[in-house]
């Protein structure tokens, strides 16, 4: 006998329910002390699960933060695309700073960037994988498509630009937030003054040039 | 009672083979698995000593591979600056070519790069942390020395420079190494085509773009 239809309705929302509440608190821990600080225990204790409970919702801890991946790069691209569909024209310094500033403006995603490839797309099956991934070439595509239209880039700029925002949007916050020790280390010693990393400025400037010398000397289309 | 010189001499010595030992048991697995799948019982294992004997030498497994990225930002950095020393002028794309040839053929060095600021870092003593951002800095500056030579980089610049360099080929060689399962993923699925990196010519490209695009428009000092 089939469930009816209100009783499945039901539980198909609790359990959706269940996901949004494990997905908040993983994203509160991972915001309060860093990704790599927030265990898979860590999380059930937030949301008041057993961590066998848990477990029947995602497959593993790297699986709920590839997950916050993927949801940074859908919110973060919207962010990024409405700022540029907004414009008729654009520098490449322009550019540049729409991407710095909404980059660095979400560390979460910045620590995510970083992690995804060392850590979390080799801890989950390779189904999570695939879908990962396609949200990510999607929006590569989406946000592709502005830097087509503002400064003429090719499909190989595009993926060039992409990966060094983002590539970079990782390492500088890694650097950026070595945590209190570290950072109480390399403002002691007058020595370690370059070991302090600004991620917005930094990038700016990075991603300006890359702008900037993307092009030079290729003829137009 | 003093000990003896020679006898000093020797156990200092001695320390000393067993320090090498450690440090070349550590890359040769490192090279072979990635630095993430080696864990210290792995090295003292393949170096034939106990777990705790080894931690007589060295705090941590991050310290281990802390000391062998700084070996390797030393032996990069020579390498590199031998072959920029060498040239009486220079362009940017030569420049490029150069730090991205150097540092693709040293893929355990990739690994490390990315590893250092997000885990090895943090895990070690504040004086063994600073002891190797000294190490990344000197190398840096002798770095530093040859761009503003060949291609007028300020101290800024410079810095933008090698994080850009470094960063990106730690990010890239950890995109470009998924491992087997994901790999297979990857080339299977047509979809996921933009998935599979390769490191040497994205970080040609991408060091290409930056260094031409640094200094346009900067009017010259």
């Amino acid at each position: 006998m089939s469930q009816p239809a209100f009783q499945r309705a039901r539980s198909a929302e609790a359990k959706q329910a269940r996901e949004v509440a494990i997905l908040d608190a993983a994203r509160a821990l991972g915001r309060g002390r860093g990704i790599r600080e927030v265990t898979l225990t860590d999380i059930a204790t937030e949301v008041g699960m057993h961590k066998s409970a848990l477990l029947r919702y995602f497959e593993t801890r790297e699986q709920i933060f590839l997950e916050l991946t993927a949801e940074g790069w859908r919110e973060w691209s919207a962010s990024l695309r409405a700022d540029l569909e907004a414009r008729a024209e654009a520098t490449p310094a322009d550019v540049a700073e729409v991407f710095a500033a909404t980059l660095a403006a979400r560390p979460l995603f910045c620590d995510l960037l970083a992690q995804a490839p060392l850590n979390l797309e080799r801890n989950v099956s390779l189904e999570a994988a695939r879908a990962f991934k396609l949200v990510t070439l999607h929006e590569v595509a989406l946000i592709g498509g502005e830097l087509s239209r503002l400064l003429g880039l090719t499909e190989q700029q595009v993926l060039d630009m992409i990966a060094t925002a983002t590539g970079m949007a990782g390492a500088l916050w890694q650097m950026a937030s070595p945590g209190p020790r570290l950072r109480e280390l390399y403002t002691s010693d007058p020595r370690l003054g370059h070991a302090i990393v600004e991620v917005e400025p930094r990038l700016r400037r990075i991603l300006t040039a890359f702008l900037t010398g993307t092009g030079v000397g290729v003829p137009a289309p």
